[in-house]
């Protein structure tokens, strides 16, 4: 994990979400540990392996403290992959955790959320500390044992988020 | 398994084929086994379990006297799980075997395959012998053990496909 | 698996049996295909992937057609790998098929049914057929569907185990 | 996990130690979070689950601020399950870190690190903070991101342990 003088996660650039009341924003979610989980519905290292991984990491943890986010970063197909089928397949996969579905790329075919992260493809975890820097970012697939011991460590940081002196 | 004295197969009902340089009717397999694998690209089960079976099956057996097909046997969403769709999860799930798209349901949202195969939902596995019989039908997922040792009881009737007193 | 024209299985050379009510010989198993499979107990590949397959096969297939032999063919540690701890190991892990000491080796650390069965080491499964040929022989693990496939196969050989020709 | 004011771990009785220079106890491990892990070499859930996570664990944190310890309570077999045979066991299934043998039961099987402990059987998992306070106990097996998350909070704790108001 980086140190914590990391810099601030950026923002999301939503056309819409899932399992929301109402669009969520980083400002919104400070002070909680965020798992941002970026997938695509048919990314085969996505269905088998980081999507049942970011349901354990929802049930592992208090959401008081962590919120897990998904973030469909939608590269390829985004003529087929349409937000009615990511509906589906949401349903399907009994996904519980708020989804938001990035927005077109403007001048290519990368998606602005996406671009902004620097993320290199799919499956990609992001960590963000309550304070919402951004403190992990790991493309492709990690281990169980690796990913909690890293959220428990941010989740730690609890008492220092009040210290006045930042 | 079903016995020897099981009735045919029934024909398929193809709206279109991937992987196929034509259209692959079960008097074309006729001399092989066929392993009928009817999945949804969006049912976790299918996806997670089946498929990957699926492929296991396709790289175990001789392709000279085993037809691995795949059937899509779309029943709940069939406005949004487009032949596009599938085409990209075949790329991506790298599927190499020849998939059928079930035709759209007549009266009622079941496919016409599924329905003639009396299917209960996906995935189900389906063998048929080298002379065109329905001889297993499993709706759920069974261990590589099962599966393995009825093909290849299946194959093994080889010599029998040619008596003539049949 | 090796062709029909293959060798007679050698016999086994055994110092105590497990799980049986008398000593067992292959000509007391003629008629029925033999999996022999030969483990030590404290061989990580056999404890966690080997013993665990050996027990599907026995549930997965009939014994009246079926027999599942374990040998313990201990080449390293006789000193310490005694049958008293065997019997312990057989308890804890519920291995319900007979199983067999091979004896010491005579001059030399490898016992004399795993010299009899040129084998390599821990685990190797072996494969006999109705009539005691040995058919298989794989040093190592390999997947459920192959050796599924290649017991069904044996197992389809009934007819001809009562052919007058042969 | 049990709060900061739990109660001192109890020291061990030990045997003999495999994987150790010289004996450790807990006095000498202050400072550092301690996995103790309790297995017999015989017992299916050790071998095949808690084993393999302990060395997980050995391989996923800085030995600097982790030790793994494992210890054998034997409570079952203690004629047959001696150190000759542990010995080999660790040798076999590559195990790093420092095992320690627990010493026979006085007054009945259970030995007296395992009384001391009360631990109802193996495998145990038991995490011992900084300041050498029990803080877990687990009896069975658990998920790699819970015990992930469980050391990585013990791990945070560093800088209250110089805290000199304790």
């Amino acid at each position: 994990m980086d140190s914590a003088a990391a810099s601030i996660a950026p923002d999301w650039h939503v056309a819409q979400w899932f399992n929301a009341a109402s669009p969520l924003t980083l400002e919104d979610l400070r002070g909680k540990v965020v798992v941002l989980h970026a997938f695509q519905m048919l990314c085969p290292g996505c269905v088998t392996i980081s999507i049942p991984q970011a349901q354990r990491i929802a049930r592992a943890f208090d959401p008081a403290h962590l919120a897990v986010i998904g973030i469909h970063t939608e590269f390829e197909h985004h003529d087929v992959m349409t937000p009615q089928v990511l509906a589906v397949f949401i349903r399907e996969f009994q996904l519980g955790f708020p989804i938001a579905v990035d927005l077109p790329g403007l001048s290519g075919p990368i998606p602005p959320t996406m671009t902004a992260y620097a993320m290199q493809g799919t499956p990609t975890l992001i960590l963000i500390d309550r304070r919402g820097r951004l403190r992990k970012h790991a493309f492709g697939t990690e281990d169980d044992m690796r990913v909690g011991a890293d959220i428990a460590f941010l989740l730690a940081e609890r008492e220092l988020s009040n210290d006045t002196r930042l």
